[in-house]
């Protein structure tokens, strides 16, 4: 028997993954990667801070961990496979079992057969329907040489402003690679409301929103493109660099049209997500999702058995929800490579799909999230609560010590863990608590499970009752009806910004920390001390509704409790309290803003 | 019906937690604390950072997140609770349900009635069977009493040298404690031949012992304690603190004998761990194990339906080995602290166990663990293997990463994980990643859910295919036999420490990191990188057993891969590479050291 030939088309992050497994489990397998790019098995998750300067060069982003290039000369001589850059896949003829290719360099066309295909096409970036988002120069950062151009048209100086279209992960990111080392002014325009929509909760992105704004990144929230235009009168006076020229139209300004003004820049970055690049596998009759993703079974395998697919082009199941989802993720990718890489080899691995985790940094905050936030639990037909709380990420005492602010999506009616997000400034600590969700999240943890996760406690790096084990706690008492919450943003709309209502706030910090909030609003902003509240009783208003307030939640839980044995019940508990307030900037906000 | 009476013997951890949850699910529960000590609900894992100065007093291991100090009139206004320090619980007479106690200050005795009880009465220091562990002064630092004391001599200038008996966790912490800001000499004295006997991985120890070396602290590894001597000839001059002479015997300075050789010093401090302090529960009749610890059911009731323990004085199950544990550890009193406080209040809560959880800050290091070690696990009757991976704890491009040397323990038979332990300068890093693997503990984990285990990715906070998935895949390699381990101790003794081996290395790293090795160990070191190995197959002497060598054990396991295709198959892999090696010492040991 001759040795088995696998053709892989795609050489970013599944498909060398694949090859290589493939190898190391068979090694007379005979495996070609073929990629359309000249950059292979590239880590395209870092290309912001190679536009940042975090990352001086390219070659880092294809170096391995021990120094060396992954170039197709590696390839070869470390893992034996044969990678084939600058070459285009055409078409699949499945009945023939051979990939048409195109050599991109020399134009010549020949037909690669196969024994198993796998395709790792990965994703292309969305394009609003945006008149002029297809000028020179109005560019994602989808890939290295997207990149490259625009980490050279800055480093070049020829960038005073710049404009982000989209304000999800890769757009904050790059508001951040933009503004903070380059000091470029970074505006980031965004059509919904909040920033990171879809896949971060309200109140944890009133956070972000703030933070990015401190760091004097312009965010246009609400706001709808209409229109990129060249600017006129032309180009400033001094582009002569004809690389520049050719990418960016002449290094030429644009203005940016949106539903509330326009912005000129001299950079305009979109970034409105990606689509799976799924064309080739339509073309070939492989069955192709509604979202565009390719279907594949746990195998892997697309609906020709001997044709698998991974990585940025495939629908996986989401393991919360049980929908099909298309979630690109560079991790996931090169999971599904060793899947895939296995299986080539006769074995018989399984992907059972994704929780759906994530991580971003933002400048000093880092953002993660695994599951579903309490919006999309809703969409899906749960009765879903957010239950949010703050917490130190160590030992309260411990002098590092740093506030995370955490949020868990509960199912009512099954009192199952759905989902957690959380932001702070200790990025390891942050992300750490949410993989711990996420490790449970496929087993359908209970909050009881969440309540007694046994977090690793010393206190340096943990609370004794960590703020993982609070929100199971928390989730616990809401859902038991002891906890009444009103989640931050209500607060701000129906208190904060309407001087009108007829709440209270019972502010039970002590005075020192009220008395702040006590002199901006008055008589609708009550402050008796949680300790002296037993005693104080006769002093709290019978005949309003009692919003309270703490620093974080657990202080006016604790009144609320009081109160209720008092027989005052029309009170809700501020989740998160000043803590969330301070931290998204709703405290400074008034009314008349 | 009058109100129920609820007595808690012992006012740290549980007991408090309990009596609060309680009064919030029935706020007219009368609710007393008892506790013999002064001090009461403090942070007990904070004593080794009061010591070194991080916390710079007492009270705020006392404060509340809000800092208020959790003194009994705290408990009485803010909780409705009442506390009754200097108390000591004689004797609980079930039958008339009733607790003797003694007011340590008046000496009055007296009779308190319950309804329910509560037994937090903690744990004890162990005190080794040597001459001289009751010298006055010779101490543990096991409560706030002798932390203080500790901490007033050294401050008081009194303490050049220092020994501690026993490398476990707190010996460690407080090696740190006395030698980082302090500056005191310090000898850690310990019978085993490793830190943290019975608790880390003999690997991973070597790195925390090479560690502790490099600080500065005298180690005395295999070195048993046989007696404490006041040093001839009696106190040095200018002792005259009337304090201190009460508490360390006129400030004097000790002579420890041990099994080879003595050492002088000005404090003694025992650290051989705790035990249960049952001697209540064990006088009234209840039931308790032959550790010594409490007997309870889930809702962790003891023997008698009406009493309830908690916290460091009872026994619970191991959710790994699925035998009964003494697991004393804040964190789980905390979480028994609320189920308690549940049930007193009618409530069905469950206390499940433990999958042995830890942390500890040593110096620059974190070390982490769940479940249970290699070792461990073979004494249980599980066919062990121990999984040793090293690699970076962010993107190994992006610049503030780090190694984690992680190791998983897994079981042959069942392909089920039965623990991690991990070790680490980024402390977040490494606990979020054993926090990650605790929390599926319980479900009794295959090697595929770690592999697959979604940590969030993003280049500042994870590698794509983060360390904990690369630690699964390296265990199914293992498991499958494509991977041969070698477990760096034994490297160390069967090459390092024995020259007439004839053992060949072969280290497939590139020929700069190579050549100080070939350099000292000749020819039996050899070095033929990675990626030149398929063509300079011919060179790999075939009469050997060649001992696989790279920097972390993932080059050379493809070397493996390479060789075993060449019909060479003589040849095991060693686990964590050079970075082990060097990291624990090893590789600037001889046979001759």
């Amino acid at each position: 028997m001759s040795a088995k030939r696998v053709v892989i088309i795609g050489g970013v992050a599944l498909g060398p993954k694949a090859a290589c497994r493939l190898k190391r489990l068979e090694p007379d397998a005979d495996v070609v990667i073929i990629d359309q790019d000249q950059y292979i098995s590239y880590g395209g998750c870092g290309i912001p801070y190679f536009i940042s300067g975090d990352i001086s060069s390219v070659q880092e982003l294809m170096s391995t961990s021990f120094h060396m290039q992954r170039t197709p000369e590696f390839f070869q001589d470390a893992k034996d496979v044969r990678v084939r850059t600058r070459t285009r896949a055409l078409a699949i003829d499945r009945a023939g079992k051979k990939v048409r290719v195109l050599d991109l360099t020399s134009g010549g066309e020949e037909d690669l057969p196969y024994d198993r295909l796998v395709i790792a096409t990965g994703s292309i970036p969305n394009k609003p329907p945006i008149p002029g988002i297809d000028l020179p120069g109005v560019t994602s950062v989808s890939d290295l040489n997207s990149a490259i151009a625009v980490k050279d048209k800055i480093s070049g100086g020829k960038v005073n402003t710049a404009v982000i279209v989209g304000a999800g992960a890769i757009g904050c990111e790059m508001a951040e690679a933009l503004g903070d080392l380059w000091g470029i002014e970074t505006h980031l325009v965004e059509i919904e409301q909040q920033v990171l929509p879809g896949i971060l909760d309200r109140s944890l992105a009133g956070i972000i929103r703030a933070h990015l704004e401190e760091k004097g990144v312009q965010l246009h929230l609400g706001r709808r493109v209409i229109e990129i235009r060249a600017w006129e009168p032309g180009p400033p006076a001094g582009i002569d660099d004809t690389r520049l020229a050719a990418t960016f139209g002449g290094g030429g300004c644009y203005e940016v049209k949106t539903s509330d003004g326009s912005i000129r820049a001299d950079l305009v970055i979109t970034a409105a997500g990606v689509r799976p690049n799924s064309e080739l596998a339509r073309s070939a009759g492989l069955l192709v999702a509604p979202s565009g993703a390719i279907v594949v079974n746990r195998m892997l395998q697309t609906s020709d058995p001997e044709i698998y697919a991974g990585g940025d082009c495939i629908e996986i199941q989401h393991l919360v929800t049980g929908n099909p989802v298309y979630f690109p993720q560079g991790s996931l990718a090169n999971r599904q490579g060793r899947v895939i890489g296995t299986n080539l080899a006769g074995g018989a691995a399984e992907f059972a799909g994704t929780v759906g985790s994530f991580a971003i940094k933002i400048f000093d905050l880092a953002v993660a999230s695994t599951g579903i936030t309490p919006q999309s639990a809703l969409k899906c037909g749960f009765d879903a609560e957010p239950v949010l709380v703050v917490q130190a990420d160590r030992a309260h005492f411990y002098p590092t010590q740093d506030l995370i602010y955490f949020q868990l999506t509960v199912d009512r009616k099954t009192r199952r863990i759905l989902g957690a997000q959380a932001v702070g400034a200790n990025g390891d600590a942050v992300i750490g608590r949410i993989n711990a969700i996420a490790a449970v999240l496929p087993f359908k943890p209970s909050i009881e499970d969440i309540s007694n996760l046994e977090i690793a406690y010393s206190p340096p790096f943990a609370s004794a009752l960590d703020v993982v084990n609070a929100a199971g706690n928390t989730a616990e008492n809401i859902l038991d009806g002891l906890n009444r919450p009103m989640q931050p943003d209500e607060f701000e709309r129906c208190f904060l910004l309407d001087e009108s209502s007829d709440c209270l706030c019972l502010d039970v910090r002590g005075p020192a920390n009220a008395a702040p909030f006590v002199e901006r609003y008055g008589d609708r902003w009550l402050n008796i001390p949680q300790e002296t509240l037993n005693r104080r009783m006769e002093e709290v208003p019978r005949d309003k509704r009692l919003l309270l307030m703490c620093n974080s939640g657990v202080r006016s839980y604790e009144a609320m409790r009081q109160l209720d044995r008092a027989g005052i019940g029309n009170t809700v508990n501020v989740q998160g309290g000043v803590a969330v307030l301070k931290k998204s900037g709703a405290a400074s906000r008034r009314a008349q803003d």
